[in-house]
């Protein structure tokens, strides 16, 4: 098997994850956007398309904003063109709706590549794309810039787009598809936390997702800012519980 | 003040680092080498150089192998030649010997420079020189792959080369200029073993050294391998102490 397009997924700086457990589906991400470090906005990463009780989708985004939101508004204007016959309600799969995002990213991308030749400008973006179609199995899909799509695992039970690898340590020792839906959502704070401590480009408010296998309903969503009680609570028992566990290491035999 | 050159040190694989606190200095270190995920070796990154009683220092190394290594070799020789004046013994202050290190480093890429222009090979190479010279506070400072340095201070006790993102929240956490030296030790090694869980170009065995402030002695090394009791050690009562501190997260209202 060959490579994934890792560098790609990495260049482009926020954080979103998706996870796969047995239960549900997670959603998470920040809301930072960017240009250099003077000029710093907030837009929500987090976009879901719904049809209770037939499908429901969640559209993670990371990398130019331009590329994102056209991107996303190319979604909602096949959605509401009737003679469109090629959008999130018709798909039979998962895959096909991820392989459908990624040639709207790589569309929008060619459209302004001529403009920017030369110039230090990078118009990638990278996507996750999770959800359920009625009679399939839930499921999560990481699009990148090129268009092309990988798929989480049983191994692999979860995908991050953004500043991938501070939050990584977490979710590799905790989340497994037998882990709880409620556990998975708090491992994704766990994982956003660690990422904003270290990445000024990743910030508040974080958007956390919980959707249940099988409901095809919503799903329970959160938006919480760094003084929400939850996230506060979660940060402190964290950090507690950290140096609580670094204060247990064993001795060196000279100490 | 104006950014440090970040980029230069993130982009060579492999994962150094250097704490410093008020009782001493830390310095460790990984032994993987790789050119590509196909040719992987084993070599020392840490290189001590010391005369009890008057200066001691440590030379971390990443990057290009051929660039450390040359630089390495030419601080050896310049303390070989009787007629070089400037060499480690030299120097009254540590920054000047950073400064030195630097020079080498620069000179060694440029000596390369035209025969990889046009090929996909990076020759650069960071470091992070740390010690004490009799008469003047122990140090550590890293050396850009351009010959530039910077140094740690209070606020930033540690520093890092090559893989510096999975390890980096724990240090965060966890280290002051108060911590103990042993402490210190400890923080270095589960930085180290969070960094090898999540990238393969940074392996075993792992380099340890406890420098204690003024003593001017070599100070105490540790050579460790995945199934040292000690590293073991660390690793297992890591892994339980955050799967217990996870376990201990506040509860979500709805559960």
């Amino acid at each position: 098997m060959g490579d994934i397009n890792t560098p790609s997924i990495t260049s482009n700086m926020t954080y979103c994850l998706a996870i796969k457990v047995t239960d549900g589906l997670i959603f998470a991400s920040d809301s930072r956007t960017n240009a250099g470090v003077d000029y710093v906005t907030t837009y929500s990463k987090m976009h879901t398309f719904g049809w209770p009780g037939e499908r429901q989708f969640v559209l993670l985004s990371a990398g130019n904003l331009a590329t994102t939101q056209a991107v996303v508004n190319a979604v909602r204007r096949d959605l509401d063109d009737p003679k469109n016959k090629r959008h999130l309600k018709c798909f039979d799969h998962l895959f096909d709706a991820a392989e459908y995002v990624g040639e709207h990213c790589a569309k929008v991308q060619q459209k302004h590549a001529a403009m920017v030749q030369g110039n230090d400008i990078n118009l990638e973006a990278s996507f996750i794309l999770g959800g359920e179609i009625k009679g399939r199995p839930p499921d999560i899909y990481l699009i990148y810039p090129q268009g092309n799509s990988i798929q989480a695992s049983r191994e692999t039970p979860y995908l991050q787009i953004g500043e991938n690898k501070y939050g990584k340590p977490i979710l590799d020792r905790v989340i497994t598809t037998e882990t709880s839906l409620d556990d998975a959502a708090r491992c994704a704070l766990v994982s956003l936390e660690s990422t904003i401590r270290s990445n000024i480009s990743v910030g508040p408010p974080l958007e956390l997702l919980l959707y249940s296998s099988g409901s095809l309903e919503d799903g329970r969503c959160l938006t919480l800012d760094l003084d929400s009680p939850v996230y506060q609570s979660v940060q402190k028992h964290w950090d507690e519980g950290l140096k609580a566990a670094f204060s247990r290491l064993p001795q060196f035999d000279w100490e």
